[in-house]
């Protein structure tokens, strides 16, 4: 591995004057022990919540950094970024701050909470474009006509040292790292962290981690040829075009990268609400899901991850532990058919009462065509104990004389029992 | 007011011993700003997140103290504790880690995923009782049969002393405070903490927190006579009798205390999650509620909050999250009736569309009897960018000829537009 040369767009001492920058203007996030997730990973995790920032975000650390260097004839100009997440409102909540006039591009199509989470910190929102291409072409133009200052996302000096100070911190609290696993999107976060750790601790290892369908740093550095695109959980690493300052530094600094699947960022994200009760996004999950996903790599070491977003749709994260209790089968849905005699309803939620089963929803019907002329159709969720627990109430109702069919996370009712 | 005396549970000296013994053993949780409640609120915002220990809550605090205390003998024996909550799984996972025989007693009827929480850490979990007395009867006969220590939630003065030493982190991490604001069960943890600010920073206000429907503390302070019991979000602080060791404290030593609505507890919960990406259990976030509640008790001064618990159902978090959005008119949902002709689905979701409307769910029904023979009827969820926004999309709907009726957050369908 080489050792950082000048030739880098940021250096250990760019990341040092960044940090005095930033005290007092952002949130000194903790950098914790996590034991729950160590005992679900199998490695001693420790957990730098950069969900905790005001926007939710680690990405106000390098837009800080970017808007307080401006000069006063820039300031006074005012910032543009495109963004629809944490890097528009990071650019919109410090350009509030400091007093610079705003503007952020967002696709057509934003959801309305985002451009309301921008708009509230008196940001012009202007919606424009459906492709990415389309949104960079009115920021051009924008820019051309007004003057304006952009803020890039990853790919400037300032905001890859501003992203790096986590670094630091991240060793003050807790220097007895062997490893560190940091989410790459664009490549800011990690490449401001990799030449922080390559300078104090080269014996830490950094490890980047990208999700299975926007893995454009493994395309970038190892010639694969991965297809990109299309939707994921992990939206906010979901970047198409690796950084061109980033990658010379992951190149030279980053000696392991990982893919991982989505079903493994939900495992994560799930794993932050239930064992951290914090509210971790895709993109902040997947450090994590790493570890989930090849904990053989990690197995005994101490492995900082950082939650590097916490942006995430309350419905969205519901879904998703609901989804993970399905999986365990501590929530089941099945169809249960009878004769309709009257009393039917009673009788088996009375039952299910008995075998320990937590009735969740019940719908009764009468309408299906599957139904014989004179059965009846419930369809039933209901918590149990776990997988053997599920199981056993299934056969105690077949045992009655009910026909059981299960149905499936998507509804689907399944053949036999 | 008088100073604390020898004849409180626990003093100064207590909680620093207590302090002493804690290091290593609970994690030192953060106390931050909050600027985003600061905005909701008025008051300057500081948030103490014990929602970040092992188990979710702050009763780790006090019964590691208690079982690291205890004799060689009763160590052997084992300890007994009644709780399905935060107090079970503190006092089973602390107990696992020292090598202590745990036996937790639960109401018959703990949902199963309480039961696991506390199970997981090794603790023989016993379901019995289903009133508190039943429940008690059988604690007093296994200490009886087993020789078991008992491990009280509030009404013991080491329990008292280690929920007492988050004072002592507040004021280390944040001494430049006007008010804290602490929830009230059975009083354990204003006790401690009351002791603790009182001797050191008496200029501090410590106001305690109750839930409407559990106002004890009111009633035993006050000679007041709130209805107590029934259900509520704040299951953590839904306690009927005070403690006998912590009503003296807190009558000396609380000069403040505030009663809190239901409404007020959800939306704190839901402004934990939505503005700090943190999950709060009711209790935890009964704090916030007071500041929600009483705004203009706080305005403009420096608060402390204790966030004392997150363990709160995900499915339960979700729906309060997505009431707050029907609230404001976010999330709006109605009936919209109309002539049977070909293709009206497509017209009514294409209008919803042109209005600006995020379709979330339809339901499309012919067999609802206030239909006309010839119509047809839509349910309709849609988001919105606010609530002008909302009317306005009602309003154009019904200038196009569709019938509108509103459908309420309880799945009623209101008269009228």
């Amino acid at each position: 591995m080489m050792s950082a040369s000048p030739a880098f767009a940021v250096s250990l001492d760019d990341i040092r004057a960044a940090a005095g920058l930033l005290r007092g203007q952002v949130i000194r996030t903790p950098f914790l022990p996590a034991p729950r997730l160590s005992a679900l990973t199998g490695a001693e995790c420790f957990v730098k919540f950069e969900n905790m920032q005001v926007t939710g975000a680690f990405k106000e650390r390098g837009a800080f950094v970017k808007l307080s260097r401006l000069d006063p004839a820039a300031r006074k100009a005012g910032v543009i970024a495109m963004s629809a997440g944490n890097h528009a409102q990071a650019v919109a909540y410090h350009a509030q701050r400091l007093g610079i006039p705003a503007t952020i591009v967002m696709p057509v199509g934003t959801p309305f909470v985002k451009v309301e989470n921008t708009a509230r910190f008196g940001a012009r929102v202007i919606l424009d474009g459906t492709t990415l291409a389309e949104s960079q072409n009115r920021v051009q133009q924008i820019i051309a006509e007004e003057g304006l200052v952009l803020v890039h996302p990853y790919d400037d000096p300032d905001v890859m040292a501003g992203q790096g100070t986590i670094a630091l911190e991240m060793l003050e609290d807790q220097p007895d790292l062997d490893a560190v696993v940091i989410p790459m999107g664009g490549g800011g976060l990690i490449a401001g962290n990799a030449v922080a750790f390559h300078a104090l601790r080269p014996d830490i290892a950094v490890i980047g981690v990208e999700v299975e369908s926007y893995a454009s740093f493994h395309n970038a550095l190892k010639g694969e040829s991965h297809p990109i695109g299309g939707p994921t959980l992990a939206e906010g690493i979901a970047v198409k075009n690796v950084g061109a300052l980033t990658l010379p530094i992951i190149r030279a600094l980053v000696a392991e990268t990982m893919i991982v699947p989505e079903s493994a960022v939900e495992r994560a994200v799930d794993a932050f609400a239930t064992h951290q009760r914090s509210m971790a996004e895709g993109a902040g999950a997947s450090g994590l899901a790493a570890l989930l996903h090849q904990p053989e790599r990690f197995r005994g070491q101490r492995v900082g991850l950082v939650l590097c977003g916490g942006n995430i749709d309350a419905r969205i994260l519901a879904s998703i532990m609901v989804r993970e209790l399905e999986r365990r089968e501590r929530i089941i849905s099945f169809r249960l058919t009878g004769e309709d005699r009257p009393g039917f309803l009673g009788r088996v939620a009375t039952r299910l009462g008995e075998l320990g089963a937590n009735i969740l929803e019940v719908t009764h019907r009468r309408t299906f065509l599957s139904v014989p002329a004179k059965g009846v159709s419930l369809d039933v969720t209901v918590e149990t104990r776990d997988a053997a627990h599920a199981e056993d109430i299934l056969r105690q109702l077949e045992a009655q004389g009910y026909i059981i069919r299960r149905i499936d996370a998507n509804g689907a009712v399944l053949p036999g029992g």
